[in-house]
């Protein structure tokens, strides 16, 4: 592909996006495909010649598109949302035309400065601890999601209280204990899994069945068995909105238990940490400065294109202790000066993409005042939609909405909120996911796409209540 | 951002891409920044109001352009290529649009069957074994990063070898054994900690001096006496070109010692592995069929735009049991149904964005052809090379190349290698990395950039000609 080849495809490729996103209104957001439809559309080999451009395009039209579940439809309200705003797309554009690495300092200097800038811009922007900036003890590094953000954090607490013996002789079956609540997300359990500890390491508490938040005493007590059996508390996990109902942990409280431990406190507010770029709504991150780790994920609800999840620590010597391994073909005199942060140490991976810029793009071209305004569009909406809840006696709010999360359900139980859950996803018109709560299915509806409106949460609601009709 | 400034920003961040890699020519290869030139030109914080796009694109030209080394330079012979053609940009920049989530099949189907298929493709464009393909008992997934498929399979081969108990119970310390050569990628280690396992499991096993592969009758001995002492051989890594110098571990002799022990064969060939696209470069992957898993990087060397790290597994069993938690919120029809694969259990994130689009778009723009006349032109510019070295009495080959990869030094010595390199690299004409040879300081030229040509080569000689002069 020549230069002028490449700018006449890529003006196509842009008016392409433009084009889908037009087309958004129109399609069903939950893709009607069923197992196997694409693969019988695609040839069982790749060509030997070349194939045009355009006869990619073509294919996403007729194949992709209808096997897409439209993640940036006005009417996605499954999961969280995963924004993926047009000059984030851009920044993530220039990001691959550059093509540099950021393993080292080193091998780009300005992957690795631009992104410790950036990540300062963030701790000041959600008022999160000194601690956290990068000329202090400790720093921010861009992960690809929050489930490696908490796995390395495990891996860093493991070396911390080890004494980093762990890393050379490995962990001990059935020595140590990892905490969070029945409501932290599924990542918990894993990163404990991939780091050796087992499933049986991780003690899931109990929570408060009306805000769905960790029994601190539940804790204390746990802990203390633990203790007494000769156990060792490795690391508390705060979950500062869960993916099921966006239960806020008391971090303070959570903090003072990790604390007469020894244990390290890591907070997972992986959707619910950037809404603090709005002074009203930090009180959730009240206690973060006990925090050694604290992850929150711009790729969910600031408007950063996938992958971006922003994890922070305290202090990077135990993190990079744990992972840290040069070869001599990595060796480089910045390094060895120890005047600059080589990011590779910083997580599981070597390579590494410039992900700083696409965050850098959306930080400067929103603004703070464009980020906040979003934040509380969401909130707004979901406040909106709480109400439309309220006010259809058939319905109930299972939990109090959290920011932009709504979980409710019908008063009809079970079986009918399911099934009208599924009726709306199956017409097209919007899509939800659900949950249980206290052993109750339930129905979410998390608002926080960029293009969603007041509109859609009433179009939403108008199917559900439809598919509500007995 | 409206549709319509999206597409005018869009047109010119395309612009700027094809703009910059036409300046590239006149710019110094790597980076002369100095530790916070990037930094000191940025502002302390992110601007309260939003800043119009083109503010972006001016700094990145002023501070960050400053600061890059140039990964898609024609003259980057550095590490390995990580290629990011103009068709993968693309594709990416398609994906970022679409702005789907892959995680479940359910949250997106044609991420997961585009993937597969184009898995599928590679498998019989590799000539890999057909045990990968999908529709058998194996698969293949995209990983980020060959480190991270590394740390999979290790994490699927303790699932084997601990009939499950591992994810359950953790490992214990002291009980395993994982094989590698003292070539074998940095990664290995690092993988062996963050499992759990400590550097301590990892035997890394001597080599013949000439050709730098394992040295199978030491790595026998080895395994003999850790089995006679009651450890468990868990994995044999074979290196199918190591980065020091591409040295090609014999898969078959290693093969037959994990067979005798049951241990995980995983074949780490992240970089010379998507040679085999062409008949004659697959010799080096003779044996593959013993391999339980198997990495290659389509972002290095087969013009994909990083990440994507291609890994296959003979059976898939081990690694979805390793992985998998259904949380209630994950629960599907379709995860339910067994009729298809959730690619979050494939890998240690859960979000996964739509990276099998811009290996399509490769594979079909260039054609297999297109990928077999890249390959075979970084073959034959780097025997170009060796030739150059070779005429010149003051350098010596400290191996024979291997595919498109030279390592050479100057007989004056290590002090001379060195201060050649770093004259080259400093003068911003060309940028080439080290590493020692059986303790010998040597220089690397890694062919393999899509821009590159016979004039670089010479060009960069020349410069090193000049630098070797007393």
């Amino acid at each position: 592909m020549s230069p002028e080849e490449f700018r006449q495809h890529g003006h196509a490729a842009i008016d392409w996006i433009a084009d889908y996103w037009a087309s958004l209104e129109e399609l069903p957001v939950r893709s009607p495909a069923q197992p196997g439809d694409v693969r019988r559309a695609l040839p069982p080999t790749a060509p030997d010649a070349g194939e045009p451009f355009d006869a990619l395009l073509d294919d996403l039209d007729a194949i992709v598109v209808p096997g897409l579940t439209h993640w940036q439809h006005p009417r996605f309200f499954a999961y969280f949302p995963a924004n993926s705003s047009p000059v984030a797309i851009l920044g993530d554009l220039l990001s691959s035309g550059i093509g540099a690495q950021g393993m080292l300092w080193a091998t780009s200097p300005a992957l690795t400065e631009v992104e410790q800038v950036v990540l300062d811009w963030l701790v000041r922007a959600l008022d999160l601890p000194e601690t956290f900036l990068s000329d202090g003890p400790g720093g921010g590094v861009i992960q690809d999601t929050a489930s490696t953000a908490t796995f390395t954090a495990l891996v860093a607490a493991l070396h911390r209280a080890s004494g980093g013996e762990a890393r050379i002789t490995g962990v001990s079956a059935g020595e140590w204990r990892v905490y969070g609540s029945s409501q932290a997300h599924s990542s918990l359990v894993k990163a404990a899994i991939m780091a050796g500890l087992g499933e049986e390491a991780v003690r899931l508490v109990g929570v408060d069945p009306h805000t769905q938040s960790m029994d601190v005493d539940a804790l204390r007590d746990v802990v203390a068995q633990d203790v007494a059996a000769g156990l060792r508390p490795l690391m508390v996990h705060a979950c500062a909105g869960s993916t099921s109902t966006g239960a806020m942990d008391d971090i303070v409280a959570l903090g003072e238990v990790a604390r007469e431990h020894g244990a390290w406190l890591h907070v997972d507010a992986a959707w619910a940490g950037v809404a603090a770029v709005c002074p009203e709504h930090r009180q959730h991150l009240a206690g973060v400065e006990l925090a050694d780790s604290f992850v929150t994920n711009p790729h969910k609800w600031l408007l950063t294109t996938f992958d971006c999840s922003t994890l922070w620590v305290r202090d990077r010597t135990p993190l990079v202790g744990a992972l840290s391994i040069l070869p001599e073909y990595l060796r480089n005199r910045a390094s060895d000066s120890d005047e600059v942060v080589d990011y590779r140490d910083w997580h599981p991976q070597l390579g590494r993409r410039f992900r700083a810029l696409k965050l850098w793009a959306v930080l400067r071209t929103y603004g703070l005042d464009g980020l906040r305004a979003h934040i509380r569009d969401g909130v707004e909406l979901a406040s909106y939609a709480a109400d439309l809840v309220r006010a259809d006696d058939r319905f109930e709010l299972l939990t109090e909405p959290v920011l932009s999360l709504v979980v409710f359900r019908l008063r009809a139980g079970d079986e009918a909120t399911m099934a009208a859950m599924e009726a709306v996803n199956d017409s097209g018109v919007a899509y939800l996911s659900h949950t249980t709560v206290e052993g109750r299915m339930a129905m979410r509806i998390a608002v926080g796409g960029w293009r969603t409106s007041r509109s859609d949460v009433e179009r939403t609601w108008r199917a559900l209540q439809e598919a509500a009709e007995p």
